[in-house]
Formats: structure tokens, C-alpha cells, sequence
């Protein structure tokens, strides 16, 4: 813990639908405004143009449609192998990427290491329920196809998850699926239900709440959640889909109204707190570290929001929460 | 065509989470209210205290939590199987259940019949989108577990569905997903998608998009989205749990604020165009005949607005326009 308080965000300047301009504009935000510490990890004459901020030198850059694991293993001077390195030697706290997400991921895993115990690392968002704690939904992208014990293993992060995040002492997992009576579901899902039924709970501090349907997820009915990477991804972006439909339509009606300021006003809090930009950073659990995986399309306010977000994770005792919450 | 119109709906009076007595309430105001003609199904003694409705007497009821095929087997008089038969008979035009999916299936497929070059019926809902007609998300829960060629036959038979309700000349077919690289996506998507890569779109008057992920199911990307009945079924709840969590914070929010009833005014027209007890009834495609899905806690109003949606579409040319859809 002490050993990383302080140290910057590695943020990969490259990675992104509109990167370097939209991160490093992101990343300027989040050192001016929000006072975070920032290293930028990139091609120097890309970057420097647009920010003063301190710089690890990258020449290569891994495309979005690249192969990830093979890239990662060929392009060893690329700005997310670069960033993975300076969390793995001690010059940053965590790392951050917008890019190629399988790429972020087998630099973290590579780079960082995999926790014992773990098949595969699993991206985790907090997805925001009114009135309550958020609920933890993973995978929502590492891994489209998946074993049913990874879904168990996905679980015992989530519950060291958190625990550390937000104090969460007896964390209540479920299973996302498309009923609520018990051998509802596809092949994965009812193979993975016996797994996570067989599992002495209370020995892990957790409780099992067994079926959840896609409605759960709103109303803060377990504390984790668990699914495939596929499913979760869908979740995730459907979600997202829906939030900004809404976002614009009310408030391109409320504006046309006559007290449109006051009824702004009145919505606006909460919005804010379920706005996907403020959340919707995804941490990679798994890996010894912290790796934050921003949607390709973030802007400079997203961008800004997740290096925030992961400065205050990477303060926190993730990992080691994570570590622990693996074993009895 | 012309030997339906005019035949009553066969509501499933004893499906439902509060069935007969929400279903039968719902019949009412489908019938007093939307003038639609309605027959109930089921036990005369449960239901005729409620309702002065014409009734096909039935003993039995298929639980919730039975194995549906079996039950429809063994239970020839439960009220599911007859109303089947009331439209198989020439007595109903459609028919309306919100109790066991399965049941519903499975009776439909035994009594009214699978439309050749169909494996699997699947579960098409409209998935409202804002400034254009809905789009067609199916399967949305009667295959948990699906094979690569269903997909394709739920792709060809949502393009006749949507033909017949939207009079779309050439509808747009998309696949859901987790990228909108080619190759992306689970080991069914995958597969699914080379075989909707071969097919040649113009000879059936279509058009393939290729992959779509969540966030294009609000935009009118597609007219058409297919998926496994899993992945569907989850999109659809926690769609409507967004609307549902949206709808009454925004509501109670703005119900403190001085100009509460414009405010409100402004934004009813659109919460009612996406709600999902106005649209949220399942079809059956696959079957000869109109078989509607409704959820198990359907609200009276949920019922009655579903009873009205399945007349009108049986009053369509559906069945027809989809046989001829699956045939070049």
C-alpha cells in the first residue's frame, strides 16, 4: 500500500478512438483540476504538443483490431506494455488505457502477474443502484467464452472487491440469469449455479443469493454479479445505450418548458450519479495491480473522470483484499 | 386472413403471478375500454365471480415453476393447451399468456404447428427507438441455449415480422455482440455470423449489418437484432428495469418542483412511447398463429394493453409473411 501512495496514474496516451488529443486533453484535466498525479506514456512528439505533463517514451502503438496477445508479445516498446512495466517497477500506481482492451489485458496479465488462483482475469464495473451501494457486475468484456469455474472465481474477486472498496462486510453474490427458479439458464450458467451452490459461503464471508434477472441489477438486490464477459458486455453497453437516450430526451424536453432551470436542477443530481462516465470505468481483477480499462470512444471528460477513479483505487488495498478474499 | 378477423383473443386466464385476478381485470379493460373481443380460458368457478366474459372452460393449470413440455403433454385440459386449441379450432384468433413461457411454447408448437424451415420458435418483443420504428430484438427467451443456424432463421423470420407490422421494404438485420470488428464475439456469435455472412440478403429483400453491440439496440441501427434466447432475455429485463428505475425518480424529482405539471406534461409522450408495458408483449415467431408472451406480473393494464396488441396483430398478415419470408 505504502509503497504506491503518491505515485502517478500511467495513462496509455495512444490508446483510444481519438487518442493521443482526447486522453492527453483527459489526462490535463485530471492533473489541473482534480490534482491527480499523471504520467503520459506515449510517442513524446505526438504528446508534447498538447500537455506539460511528465512522459514515459513508447514508439509503438498496438491498433484497436489488433490480435492482443500476439501484439503484446511482439511489440515490446508499444504504450500499453510501457505502461504495464511502470506500474510492475515501481513508477506508477496504477495504469489506465482506452485502447485495444485485450491488449490492456495481456499487458496487465503479462506485465503485472496473474493472483493465484485465478484462471482469468475478469473486468468488474460498478453499476449504480439509487439509494444504495453499487452493484459489482463482472466480466463485462475480458472474456466473451467462459469455464464455469472462472464465474466461481469471478465471485471471490468480487467479494474482495468489494470489501475494499466499500466496506462491504458480507458481500451477497448472484448469477445473472434469465429466471428465478433454480436450473434456470443457459449450459454455463446452470453448471456454474451447482459450483457456486457446492461453496461454503459463510467460510469466505460472503453470501449466496443464488438467480438474478437482468431487472436485479437496478435495485441492489446482491452486491456482486456475476456473468459471462459476453452477456456482461451487452449489459453494460445496452445500459449505457439507455442512459444517454434518456439523458438527452428529458432534458431536451424539460428545456423547452418555463421553470426548465428548476426541473434541470431537480434531475440533474441524480442523473449525475448514474452517469456511465462517472462509473463506467472498468478495473481488470486478477492481476497483481491495478489496470483501468476506459471505453474506446471516452472523452476528455471520461478520460479525466477514470484517471481519477483508478488514482483512488490504486490508494486503496485492492489487491491484496482480492488475494485474500481467493482463499478460506 | 379474412377467417380470423373479428375472432376473439384466447386469454390464458389462470397464468400469471396474480392470475385468474389481474389477468381477468386486464381482459375487462381490453374489452370495455379497447372494444377488443376477448374469451378466457379456464375455470369457470375461478374466473366468473370477476368477469361477465365469454369462457372455454379449462381444470387445469400448468405452475409457474413446471417442466413445461411435460406438463403440456400430460395436462390436456389445462388452460394454456385450450387456448391453443381455441385458435387452432377457428375459435380465437390469437392467444395471450402471461404464465409458464415454456408452457406457452410448448403448447403452441404441439397445437398450432411449426412453420416449415423453422428449428425453434423464438421470442421477437419491438424494441422502442426514439424518432423510428421499433427494432425487432429476438430471441428474447425461448432458447437459453441456441444452435448458429437458429440465429439465422430468427434473422429471416424477424424480417417478416417486420414486413408485416412496419411495412419495412428491406429490413436491415444485425447481430448482437461485443465488437464491431468481424470475428468478435462468443463462439455461437462467431459461428452465427459466417453463416449470416453467406447468405445472400437480396433475394430475400434484406439487408445484413453485421454486428451490432447493446447500445445500437436504442438507436434504430438494425430493424432486426438476433440473439440467443439468454443474452435477449437479460437485455429485455434489464432494459425494462432502467425504464422502471428512470421513470419514478424523474417522476417523484420533478413532482417537487414549482411547475410540476408542465414539466411532467413535456416528458409523458415519450416515457408512454417507451414503456414497456406498452410494447413489452412477446410474440412467438415460428408457429402457425398469433401466440402472445406476456411477463408473469403483468400488471390489469399491462394485460389489457397486451390483449389490444395481440388482436391487432392477429388482424396482420404475420403468420403468412414470415412463412414467406424463410424461402427465397
Amino acid at each position: 500500500m505504502s509503497a504506491i501512495e503518491g505515485l502517478p496514474v500511467a495513462v496509455d496516451a495512444m490508446g483510444g478512438d481519438n487518442a493521443p488529443v482526447d486522453v492527453v486533453e483527459g489526462a490535463l484535466i485530471a492533473s489541473e483540476k482534480f490534482d491527480v498525479p499523471v504520467i503520459l506514456v506515449g510517442d513524446p512528439e505526438k504528446i508534447s504538443d498538447h500537455a506539460d505533463l511528465e512522459i514515459i517514451p513508447a514508439s509503438e502503438v498496438i491498433p484497436m483490431g489488433a490480435d492482443a496477445a500476439g501484439a503484446v508479445r511482439t511489440m515490446k516498446d508499444s504504450s500499453i506494455v510501457r505502461a504495464a512495466e511502470a506500474v510492475r517497477d515501481g513508477k506508477a500506481s496504477c495504469l489506465l488505457s482506452a485502447g485495444n482492451t485485450g491488449a490492456a489485458m495481456a499487458a496487465s496479465l503479462l506485465r503485472l502477474g496473474r493472483i493465484k488462483g485465478i484462471s482469468r482475469p475478469a473486468i468488474a464495473i460498478p453499476y449504480p443502484v439509487l439509494g444504495s451501494t453499487p452493484t459489482t457486475l463482472l466480466d463485462v468484456g475480458a472474456n466473451a467464452q467462459c469455464q464455469p469455474e472462472w464465474l466461481v472465481q469471478f465471485g471471490l474477486m468480487g467479494v474482495g472487491y468489494c470489501r475494499a472498496r466499500w466496506n462491504i462486510e458480507v458481500p451477497r453474490i448472484g448469477i445473472l440469469t434469465i429466471g428465478e427458479e433454480a436450473g434456470k439458464g443457459n449450459n454455463l450458467v446452470k453448471d456454474a449455479s451447482k459450483l457456486l451452490e457446492e461453496i461454503n459461503w459463510q467460510n469466505f464471508n460472503a453470501e449466496y443469493v443464488g438467480n438474478l434477472e437482468g431487472g436485479d441489477l437496478l435495485t441492489g438486490a446482491a452486491d456482486v454479479v456475476v456473468c459471462d464477459g459476453f452477456t456482461g458486455n451487452i449489459v453494460l453497453k445496452t445500459s449505457e445505450g439507455i442512459y444517454n437516450m434518456f439523458d438527452s430526451f428529458i432534458k431536451a424536453e424539460l428545456s423547452k418548458t418555463s421553470s426548465a432551470d428548476e426541473a434541470l436542477a431537480a434531475i440533474t443530481p441524480t442523473f449525475e450519479y448514474l452517469d456511465p462516465v462517472g462509473v463506467g470505468t472498468g478495473m481488470l481483477l486478477g492481476v497483481k495491480g491495478v489496470s483501468m480499462i476506459a471505453h474506446g470512444s471516452s472523452s476528455p471528460t471520461a478520460i479525466a473522470n477514470a484517471i481519477s477513479n483508478a488514482y483512488k483505487l490504486s490508494q486503496m488495498d485492492l489487491v491484496d483484499k482480492i488475494k485474500s478474499s481467493m482463499s478460506v
